[in-house]
Formats: structure tokens, C-alpha cells, sequence
């Protein structure tokens, strides 16, 4: 039996679910946005299972894999452990999908799928083995893929690359601890700054910061149309991009790191000075080559793309291995 | 052709070079130690092949599979790219040793062979997947394997967990890093705060660090014997050591940490404090499985462990493809 030559790839996120057909080359053939029902669990499951059966109805295909990228800690089961901005808690998603859609189901946390979706179809498109990525938002995610596999971890919650901690007893963040990533790099952080500059009186009464609205993407315009203090703190939250990537990188020697999500709109404003900060704590520097550390290329699709591969390369061995074909798909995981 | 039952396995440190035969179940059957030639390279890598030659001609043995690792880091082709204490840099060593020991050489950073031999002989013995390990000794080390298989790195180069950053701009590290894992938590860590303790003058008269030579294993010794100021300082290490291994299990979601060199000795005295911090600091924590902190169970052999088992699991495959066993090994690597 042929592998099948797309999947149904959802993205959960906490403010809206984009499903979409994903081919096997990574092209997303389909689109589908809507809100998130955050507060209701079962709304959510029903909107998911009703988007994905749309799809398969307008494309005239019979069940095919399905891929979830959901925003949240989800468990080898599919369990999404815990999921910050919804309130699905040891939420057995993936079995719910599965019994429902009579297909099989993968899902995995939305950074980690858009750091395979960026790997397979994206920035590590060109051979590569190894990479790391880190999706810089309102918070920072991150992706691992080591000798051309994503690694999920013991649990399922590998790559938490937000909560390694770089400046101990630092700023604090959402998940209680002080100065990781997360809170020196995020979006979030980017604000913080900004609202700490705009309260320390320390700008020029010119500056573009006041009166905006401060979150990551607005100091990112004022700093692109000229703003200094907002370029400063761009540049503050590079640095500790690149004071965590050199820490990956020590531990991890990856071949490249992509940095995508909404940051990636600040360009070199954020990336240089991490490369700088990166390159001068980078282990045995003299000695290897340092890995590039580029921009993601697949912008807010790298979830979807990376969720539909995903559930193509983990379906294709139970596909081949199932007696009858898709259509007598039953409770097959 | 059977797989050997034994590897030659040797651990190249600063100070010494350890030899010994290594069984398929992680035994050392025999072990003979002698001083580096730390400054004179070739006098060096001639030890180590007439250490390995005289084990074989004892045991009556053809040659042998033989596995190294090696105090610095080590590229995937075998090449010693850096190391500290010896004046190996961009070395050949595997092919120097294949050469003359006519037989497969692998070779592996010292702190690697280490974590491999803990995970399948040692303090991982028991079906696990896998394991971050830390060496904790006048620096740090680490080993790390994931699905079973230890991670190398895209150039041979991963897990150098001493240099990872928690307390950016903190104490200098070697590396010329400030306020990573090494500059807090290691062995020349202990002695620095101890140096600080005795200089600042905040000691009790009757303190047992009055006098001590102000190593790592002098301090341990003295909070083993009771002294409050040296109980506090490996206290702050293993502070460190605990933030440290919160960031690595964020990033890589292992199933058990283990910790060994010298810093072993001191017991709880570093690992409650160490156990303390990490799980104040793991993401998701009532959520997930907190993995195990435990100390190594193999002591100094670990490498040397280590090192054999990995010259077996990475020559079984090219000895079974050679045509007419060992003896023709010839210069095949």
C-alpha cells in the first residue's frame, strides 16, 4: 500500500486553529483559520474534528493521517499534559481525534512541529542532520533535531529551549523561574523593556516609544523606523538570544540554528547581536566551525507543515503494516 | 564471525593514561595506569600503543577492537581537534592507532566514554532510554545519549555541559565564558569560593579550611568532618549544579541525571542542594515526571568502561563485513 501523499495538519494555538492539507513534499495545499474557543475543551475538540472532516470532504479524500501541533506540553501518548492559554490539563487529545476521525493521529508540541516543518521544508532544507530552533513570540518555544530526528524527549517535553536559565535570580517568568530565555528574549521581555524605559524617564522626549502600545512587534517598528532606545532594547534581548543559543550549542553542537516566530520581523536588529554574543561563547571556538544561526523561512505555516510531515512519517510504517487499507482505518492509533 | 568479547579500552587524561581490557558486560578484566607525557605528543601516543600491545600479548590475544577517550575535544573522524592539558591540537589520533594496531580504533571526549559507560554498565544499568550525565571535577564534563544512542554532535563536539551560562557575567571560566556551569559548580569552583571564604575573613578561627590546601576534595573533607563554612560553599555548588541540570532537562527531557567525578565524594552535601535547585526549575513540574538525580556508580573507570563498550558496539558491524577476521585487519579503520 502507497504512503499517502498528504496529511491533515492542525495548529492550536491559544488565540486560533489553522488546519490545512499538507502534502509530502511540505507544500500546504489548503488552508483553514479560525478562533480558539480557549475556555471550552470539548468546542475545541469538535471545531478541530469538524475542520479536519471539511477538508477531507471538499479534497474528496477518505481519512488520511492527521498532525497536531498544539501549544501546550503533550506527552508520547498524545496526552497534552499542560497547555498554558487553554484549558486542556492531561488531555487525552490524541486518542479523542483518532476514535473520531478513524484515522491515525500524531500530535507534538506546536514549537517542536515548526522546528521539524522548518527542517524538513524551511531553513534546514539543505541536508542538513542537525538543528536547532528556537520560535521567539509572546514566549520563546523551541525544536531539536539530532541525526535527522526530531528528539521529543523521555516525556514528550523536550526542547523547552524558554526555561534554561541564563542570568539566574534575572526577571522573572510565567513558568516561576527567574532569568531564563524566555524572560530575557521573549516578546514579552521585549515589552518589559520597553515599559521600564518609557517609566525610567531615561528617553528622549522624541522617541517613537512614547505612546505606542509596547509589545514586542510595535518596539520592533519604532526600532526599524529609527527609534535608538528601541533598537538598544532589541539588542539587549539579542544579546541573551545569543548568550542562550551559545549555550545550545555547547551542549548540543548542532549544525544550524533557525530563529523564527515574530521576532524574525526584527531581522538583524535582533540577529546580529546574537550572533555576536553566540560566536564569543561558543566552546572551543578556535577549533570548529560555528554553526549559522539564520532566520526561519516558513513564518506562522512552519507549525502546519511540520505537524502534516510529521503525521505522513509516522503514519506511513502503521499504514503499510494495517491489512486493509486506510478506509478500515477503525480504533488504529 | 562472532563479535569480540572484549575491547581494548584506553582513558587519556592530564595526569595519567589508564589501559584495560573491557568485556561485552562493561567488566574490566585488566588495567594497568601510567603518567601522561603531557608535552611531548608523540612520546604520548607511543605509550598508548605499546599499553595496548602489552595487553593483548598477555591475554594472548590477536587484536582487539580498542576504544579511547580522550581529555579534550574530539571530532568524528578521531581527530583530537583541542585538548587542555595535553598538546594535542588537531591530532590524528584514531588513524595514528589504527595504523599501528592494525585493528578498528574509535575515539571519544573523555567525559562521553564516561556517560556511555555509566548508562549501559552503570548508574543507568537499569532500561533506560536516556540519561544526561555531568563529571564533575577540576571542571565539567557531560555526556548525553537520547533513544538509546550517545549524541556526538555534528562535530563530535556535544555536551560540554561546563560551559552552558546560568549567571551571565558571573565568575570567569577557562573558556573564557563568564558565569557558566564550570565556573560554579566545579572542582576549581569549590576552591575559588573557598579561597574567597579564607580571604575574606568571615571564618571562624577553629575553621578547618585554616591551612588546607583549598581543593575541592580538601573542602569536602573538611564539611565532612564538620566545618560549616565548607558545608555552605559546596552548598552554593551544588546551587549551581542543580540550576545547571533544571536547563538541561528543560532542553532535553531525560530520563535520569547522573552525576559523577570527583565531586561524587562529597555525597548530599552537593547533590540535596543540587536536587533542591533543579526541581524549583524544571518546566511543567506538576505535570511530568521529575527524572532522578543520582550519583555514578563506576567511579574513576567509567571511561575506560565506556570506551571499550563503544570500541565493541561501533567495530561489531565492520568486523562482521571484513572477509577473513581480525588478524587480516590490515588498515582498515
Amino acid at each position: 500500500m502507497p504512503t499517502p501523499a498528504a496529511a491533515v495538519a492542525i495548529d492550536v494555538g491559544g488565540t486560533k486553529v489553522a488546519v490545512g492539507l499538507v502534502t509530502a513534499d511540505g507544500r500546504i495545499v489548503d488552508q483553514a483559520v479560525r478562533p480558539t474557543p480557549a475556555t471550552d475543551i470539548e468546542a475545541l475538540t469538535d471545531l478541530i474534528i469538524a475542520l479536519a472532516r471539511e477538508l477531507c470532504v471538499r479534497h474528496d479524500l477518505g481519512p488520511l493521517p492527521v498532525g497536531v501541533g498544539a501549544a501546550g506540553t503533550v506527552d508520547l501518548d498524545g496526552v497534552v499534559r499542560y497547555a498554558p492559554n487553554i484549558r486542556w490539563r492531561d488531555y487525552p487529545l490524541r486518542a479523542r481525534l483518532a476514535a473520531a476521525l478513524q484515522a491515525p493521529v500524531t500530535v507534538e508540541n506546536d514549537a517542536s512541529a515548526a522546528g521539524w516543518g522548518e527542517y524538513r521544508a524551511g531553513a534546514g532544507l539543505t541536508a542538513l542532520r542537525s538543528m536547532v530552533m528556537l520560535t521567539i513570540g509572546t514566549g520563546v518555544g523551541g525544536g531539536l533535531v539530532l541525526e535527522d530526528r526530531l528528539v521529543r524527549g523521555e516525556q514528550g517535553m523536550s526542547a523547552e529551549f524558554g526555561h534554561i536559565v541564563l542570568s539566574e535570580g534575572g526577571p522573572p517568568c510565567n513558568c516561576g523561574n527567574r532569568g531564563d530565555l524566555e524572560a530575557l528574549a521573549s516578546g514579552t521581555a521585549i515589552g518589559r523593556m520597553a515599559a521600564e524605559a518609557v517609566a525610567g524617564g531615561a528617553l528622549g522626549a522624541d522617541s517613537l516609544l512614547h505612546g505606542t502600545d509596547l509589545s514586542g512587534r510595535a518596539v520592533t517598528a519604532a526600532a526599524q523606523a529609527g527609534d535608538a532606545a528601541a533598537a538598544r532594547i532589541l539588542g539587549q534581548a539579542g544579546f541573551w538570544l545569543g548568550v542562550g543559543i551559545a549555550s545550545l550549542v555547547n551542549a548540543l553542537d548542532p549544525e544550524r540554528v533557525v530563529v523564527g516566530g515574530g521576532a524574525v520581523e526584527a531581522g538583524d536588529l535582533l540577529l546580529a547581536p546574537a550572533r555576536d554574543a553566540a560566536q564569543a561563547r561558543i566552546m572551543g571556538r578556535g577549533h570548529r566551525r560555528v554553526p549559522p544561526i539564520v532566520p526561519a523561512v516558513l513564518g506562522p505555516d512552519a507549525g502546519l507543515v511540520g505537524a502534516g510531515l510529521l503525521a505522513l512519517g509516522r503514519a506511513a510504517p502503521a499504514l503499510q503494516a494495517a491489512p486493509s487499507g486506510l478506509s478500515s482505518g477503525g480504533d488504529r492509533p
